[in-house]
């Protein structure tokens, strides 16, 4: 599904909802736009000595519940359009879970594997600089989400506390548990998924034990479902990844 | 000229200008692209009760000589796309007069004759609400464009100082004299417009006693141009706006 | 009991147990003054267009134990005395808690059943910018009290986290569960009264159950109180609110 | 003429004024009210090690055109309403000149001639404190009044500058040149009160050259008046003060 | 052990340490210096109207795994080199106790026999506003030390959270249980010696239960230590402080 | 003169001026020593990818009078005590002058003819990262001294201005005109030199006309003084720097 799609599919839901709810046209009104977008432009001295240009987001969906709360993705394939229907899904997954937080999502345009990790250091330093009067722990917390990861988070908490002049803990999630981040945040959203198909098996009442299970995606949260399988009873019969899958002989014939 | 056009010309300058003055590439990367752009939602309470949701935008295009500065602009017609030439054009502008101030350019898409005074009062408001952490006398200076005048730059000045809890003269210009405004205020882009006619017509040996000008757009730029002609030696012969034109007898034949 | 009896019943009690405890003169000195009051001017626009100018107290009674704390309470026959001496028990009360907390009171000169919905909103956050830099979470809190409601809570939190520029959850107790106010808030007051008539009864060695209750007041303490008697072993046989009161046939007689 | 006989007089003004101009009733509403007034008690330990409690005021009328600007006294026979009614008195005073600022007005009830020069410099260090998060050079600057001088506003300075963390020349005015003082503003009031007097002489048609001048108290003002009497052509033949009053024996037969 | 060779010691360990560890270069260079260390004057008036000037420190040796944290010391023998000695073996306490905490250490050199209680506060509170914008609970939280106690840390807290307008309970520990200090705070220290002897003893095979104990220093850790001896089946058998020593009969001959 | 004989100097003639003055015995105490010192480990990146660490210093003399002012060197030969004496100078300086400034001097011990001019833009970054809560425009206000220059000035109010949120002007003088550097400001020391000359030789009845001049040091101050001895009737007949000197040939013999 591309981005674009995205967006649409997001819109549709949040219009059908609102009607299965009768919801009030001023609030529908406010639900369907962010209520703040920042793009920014971060200059990065690369290795070799040359300046290059990247572009940053940052999309603040709504923050009637509390600060608002998302990941930030490094990563080529996104657009202002993309990350505002992620923010809008952060939004609606904190506002069903009872959560006093409200929903974000930003991204930096790259592709991480061809720049080095003095670079990325760098970009994410600056993606921090950036946004500084913008986020914080009770205004917008950041979350490591598609090619960001603990070490990103706790470049993107150092520069952060050092702007702000003191440890800030709780400007990102998913940091390193060497500074301050919490035990099981690495299988914390496969686990979350897994939770969501048992109730979603026993509401459709579909046996879960001993069903065979494939795996799109095989990054941190595929890898994660992948591993947890067995202990909700499941077995894993395909995965696939960007490059390709494979499948157990079993299912191929 | 449509709003995409402006953003090309000033482009295509640019890469000229570069050109001209044999500018290092990286210094050109940056120089083509905004610093930072912020897009904020706006939920307006109308006089009817109903909620309405405006769109407003500032673009911060480079503020490597000083804080930014640039006007606000109450306009149907208008998108992300010209307001960031329009913070590009500040941008050249304070630089080549030496002014210690950066470029910037902000706008809320509405059409200021369709809705009431209370209503225009609180838009601006909720425009500076929005804006917030984002401006300030040392960081970006709004001042008055197309549709906003020096009722709305107090209330603008107003809100800042509200949330700032003390008087911030300095977060507008163009705000009425009894707040602090400068004399001349008023007509000022007029004259600035007359002193560059005059120093051209000089370099390029054009006599500017007695020529006979036509004034497009009489807003407070277009009428002041036009009153002003005769102490610079000339003769206003044709004026139009949005809504028409004229023409003295002795062109039209 | 009419206000300035408050005041001088307290000042009463607190000489006599100055008394009892040999407390140091200089210690009487301070106890028996605020530390701060402040009074504010609230010009509101009424929903018919005309503005009208509400007056608004707070006092400071003394943070020696930690932030001030105390309800706000919208009422016509209340003053700066009545204030007072409500923030100078708030102070007794938390002090004999052991709570880190001092005591404060504040309030709106109104008749909430005399203004609109819309009018109380914007009384509500008015007050709160007119006290802004006077109040925070490790400042003074806010608490609902005499006419102020969840609702009220919830408006004074937003407007102070708006000037905040974050989410403030900690500036007021007695918030909606859904913005983070605790559960049990509305029958909090009522069960501590009651918590402390049964401890008031074992001393006096008074029997409480069976005991005949007669209620005085039927807001959301009031009405609290009366539902929680029977968990008391209590039963109530006569309550009574501004407008007139009834009484149980068995009594009557 | 006594203190509440200040506000009433000022009151009347203002209605006076207010019919001539044909204000608007809102305007008039908001024009009779202090915008916000704060009481604050402030505990000295005293030369001798006791413990004595003082009351402080700060009444800030209206800032519609500024920051609040206006004296702090210390003297015994003041009260809110009096510092209220010159606090009016200095909103009207700075709009009439045109000066960016508001009114306001401030003291502590004590008598300064029976307190010691340390003791002064606790009370006036202690009333900043008490006053910090309410005043500030963009948002109320305080001045000298009837006892205090420039040492004492040098104290306030200080404090302020120690609690600010940086020099804040702007939060007083009439502080000693070495700290940023002003040239001439020991005689300015009394200079002002000139200009004054010239004006109207000149509106009425009254001979100001050699005319008989009394002065009424000794102070600062008092003192300095009379010694620019002579630059304006007049003559002092009497003067008093707290304590008593001399003649010119020409006048005395 | 005098200071100089504190400093030495500890140098010493670091370097077997970071050998043994084979740390790289460059993490040795940054672990072996202190990041800030301050110096300050503290003019105090004492008692007798002299002035008399204290030299005061804080040396913030590391805080890559969180804020700082350490002792204050009020001692004549002291210097910035064993100050910096005990803010390194801060570092080390935290970091290997995973806690999110960095380490430093400060102190004003003076003999607190010899000035009165009332130049104590004094000096407490100066020295916390010499350091004010140096630390925070989010950036370097003060402790009890040699010479200080909760009575000193309640002064520091008072003096802290009065420059910044709010309660800052986080500013110090070991302060008194009234304003949130922890139970167990004056025992916690010679605890925690004792779960390391239990720790070492377990671990070098000596059999704890029945043991001897030599006490040197009876300030509260020792006196503490003395105390908590038999619950771990110790018998102590000598003591001393910076006056003298005894000894058990048993032991002497 | 070496660093450590600087100071005795410095505090030889602070007893002399302060017997002649016949100052008070407490206000000397406080004159003799700096108000606040500090000492920052700078670790840098260098070009060959290792860390070096650097050693960073400020003293804050004293700001009786306003503001903290003073340079910043970069040079291998320095040590807290020579910078301590340099800071006292500052203080006296500004102090002489009337200006509302107090005294400070700054350094980082390198040899910037060691190190690289990216590796200089990156220390001198660290430096104001390192003192930030420490400096600013009402605090400490940095210049240009020994090895650092206007491009140095740039970097260092860049990064203070990133920190900010916002351009502050005011955290350096020496910076480049661009930047709202003043005019003159490069032959500014020299010419007050020869300010001080003037008025030095007119009260010691010298002659200065015709005068022969030798010149001590060629950088900045030097280079300046030389080409300004023209305008003062001087001629220069010598000139040294820390390689070599020169003499015109009429001395030579």
């Amino acid at each position: 599904m591309s981005s674009p799609d995205i967006l649409s599919t997001v819109q549709f839901y949040v219009d059908r909802c609102a009607c299965d709810l009768s919801l009030d046209e001023n609030v529908i009104e406010i639900l369907k736009s962010p209520q703040r977008e920042l793009q920014v432009t971060l200059p990065i001295r690369m290795d070799d000595g040359r300046l290059r240009v990247f572009q940053g987001f940052r999309v603040q969906y709504n923050d009637a519940l509390g600060p608002f709360k998302g990941g930030v993705r490094f990563h080529l394939s996104q657009n202002q359009d993309s990350v505002r229907a992620l923010a809008a899904l952060m939004t609606w997954k904190c506002s069903l879970h009872d959560l006093p937080l409200g929903g974000a999502k930003g991204g930096v345009i790259c592709n991480p594997k061809d720049i080095s990790k003095a670079e990325i250091e760098c970009l994410s330093r600056r993606y921090i600089r950036a946004l500084y009067s913008f986020i914080g722990p009770a205004r917008d917390i950041l979350a490591p989400d598609v090619n960001t990861n603990p070490q990103i988070m706790a470049w993107m908490m150092d520069e952060y506390s050092c702007l702000a002049g003191k440890t800030v803990f709780g400007i990102v999630t998913g940091k390193p548990m060497e500074l301050g981040g919490s035990a099981g945040r690495s299988e914390a959203t496969s686990l979350g998924g897994w939770y969501a198909i048992r109730e979603a098996t026993t509401y459709l009442d579909i046996e879960l034990k001993g069903a065979k299970v494939a795996v799109q995606g095989y990054g941190n949260v595929g890898y994660n479902a992948a591993r947890l399988a067995n202990s909700f009873g499941c077995r894993v019969v395909a995965a696939s990844d960007s490059k390709g899958g494979i499948l157990a002989k079993e299912i191929e014939s």
